[in-house]
């Protein structure tokens, strides 16, 4: 049976609401109750293969970098994405695990690291846009040494955090795990925080200081596992139209020719929101599937297009 | 065809000669000179599982957790052992698959999070002896944090090292990857620094504050994978009786007798040498088959057999 790809937000996941700034603790809790749920849907026959993003957790690796740097060296941003499909991978594959086996249910459930690679040429490294990590105080940005693709980008009056690249995806490179696990009928996390981005450079596959929107790799790791749905969980209910105004309003299910011309239009703005939306559009214009965007605590609603938005192929 | 189980040790992996204190740098070059060996014997007909190391690594990242900790969340010490096993992990395969390239060879190259059970009860939680991070200067400990199993150590006059606890791996716990990159003919990292250390808590696995010896898990390891020998790689050029002293001596080969007396004599100290010897003592009484302990720059030699200390069943 082909999978539905699964979508969780790195904010969702990590638990907005604690004050501590996403501690393990928090993360573990969260990822614990989504687990439940998820191996809920897995038990009713769904087949799922799952995606994370890392936003907090990767920004606070950076931090880490930042503030240790005279004592121990930083290490490049592409390894900290790989540390965070760890840390998060292997947590999503335990919980999954015990509430699979709760449920009688024993199949193989893997987090696998994946390398996903970018355009060396992407525009996106002479304009990084991506904000990560914290939120600095000062007259001027920082004394701290970027790679030449980061900068520092005015957060506020006299406030500053970091921009890095985030270019296209073009191609899962590490897709071994990926297709092992699903041809068996396993559940695989893979492609965390959008991929470990690399670049080919001569011929050779090499890290790239960047990160890789989830939502535009959701895509990719769809087509590869031949995926008929694509869910995309968030932290809001759904996508909406003239967000943040009296005339807001939360679209139900909606035409991909109708989405691209709110897209167009400019609605959803430049953040995250549109990132979802342009995802969810590619995968229903590619495969001629449907795709939803829901919040991530009405997961199972989402998933069976009870809840969320739902875009799906252009009438015949 | 059954497999050799590569130990890799943490160290010889990150360059002791590096002087920046362990350079992501220095590790993918570390890393690609290595895998070129590997490449090389596995083009010759080899099957090999490979296991590695990681002291200096997850030492680093408990540095950042303590440097950082009054703006980031410090994050439990089996997360840094995962977070470790995605970064030695995927470049140690990325390297592999570039060199299995080179010489026309496609088979999966896949790195495998492995969290591995210790015995909650296990007495080294009352007794933590391995020492990880920095020395640290100082009339008195430092004032940082520690979980309760954790202390610091006089490591000198005036210098303190932290001391974890370093319990008996009991069962690889995520065995899914391992299987079915093995049964296809591929090559599997498993297991890194020792495995990710877990403990049974009413009835659950939960992450431990420890650290696992890799070579006592690579036993586990070949076990797991029915190995046909072990090699315990690392910066020395095999075991000697009375190191250090003006009787130095290395071996070249012995009995599996012998070495168990040579061990209970007190041979080897309670270092790492110990732990190495231990290991492939284990091994060889476990499976009849043979271990050797040897030079990574001599990676090629111990595998065959030609350099490096090699462990062998009792003669019937």
């Amino acid at each position: 049976m082909s999978s539905i790809v699964v979508a969780l937000g790195g904010n969702a996941l990590a638990s907005s609401e604690d004050p501590s700034g996403y501690t393990a603790e928090h993360q573990i809790a969260q990822i614990a109750r989504t687990s439940a749920v998820l191996a809920e849907i897995i038990a009713g026959g769904q087949s799922l293969v799952i995606i994370h993003g890392n936003g907090p957790q990767v920004g606070n690796l950076l931090v880490k970098n930042d503030l240790a740097r005279d004592v121990v060296p930083a290490v490049p941003l592409y390894w900290c994405v790989a540390q965070t499909q760890a840390t998060i991978g292997m947590e999503l594959t335990a919980a999954l695990k015990r509430e699979l086996a709760a449920r009688g249910i024993s199949v193989p459930v893997v987090p696998a690291l994946t390398r996903v690679r970018v355009d060396a040429t992407d525009a996106a490294f002479d304009n990084p846009t991506k904000p990560i990590g914290l939120v600095v105080s000062g007259d001027t940005p920082p004394d701290i040494p970027l790679p030449d693709t980061h900068a520092w980008r005015a957060a506020g009056r006299m406030r500053w955090q970091r921009v890095v690249p985030s270019p296209r995806p073009v191609e899962i490179v590490d897709t071994d795990t990926i297709a092992m696990v699903t041809d068996v009928g396993g559940i695989v996390v893979a492609c965390g925080g959008g991929g470990i981005p690399v670049v080919e450079r001569d011929g050779e596959l090499v890290g790239a200081d960047a990160v890789i929107d989830k939502d535009r790799t959701a895509v990719l790791l769809a087509k590869l596992v031949k995926a008929r749905r694509l869910v995309i969980l968030t932290d809001v209910d759904g996508v909406a139209l003239d967000f943040g105004t009296d005339k807001q309003r939360f679209l139900d299910r909606v035409s991909v020719s109708e989405m691209g011309r709110y897209l167009e239009s400019g609605q959803f703005g430049s953040g995250s929101m549109d990132a979802k939306v342009s995802a969810a559009i590619e995968f229903v214009r590619l495969t001629g599937e449907s795709a939803a965007i829901g919040n991530l605590k009405q997961v199972r609603r989402v998933i069976e297009g009870r809840s969320g938005t739902s875009v799906v192929a252009d009438p015949a």
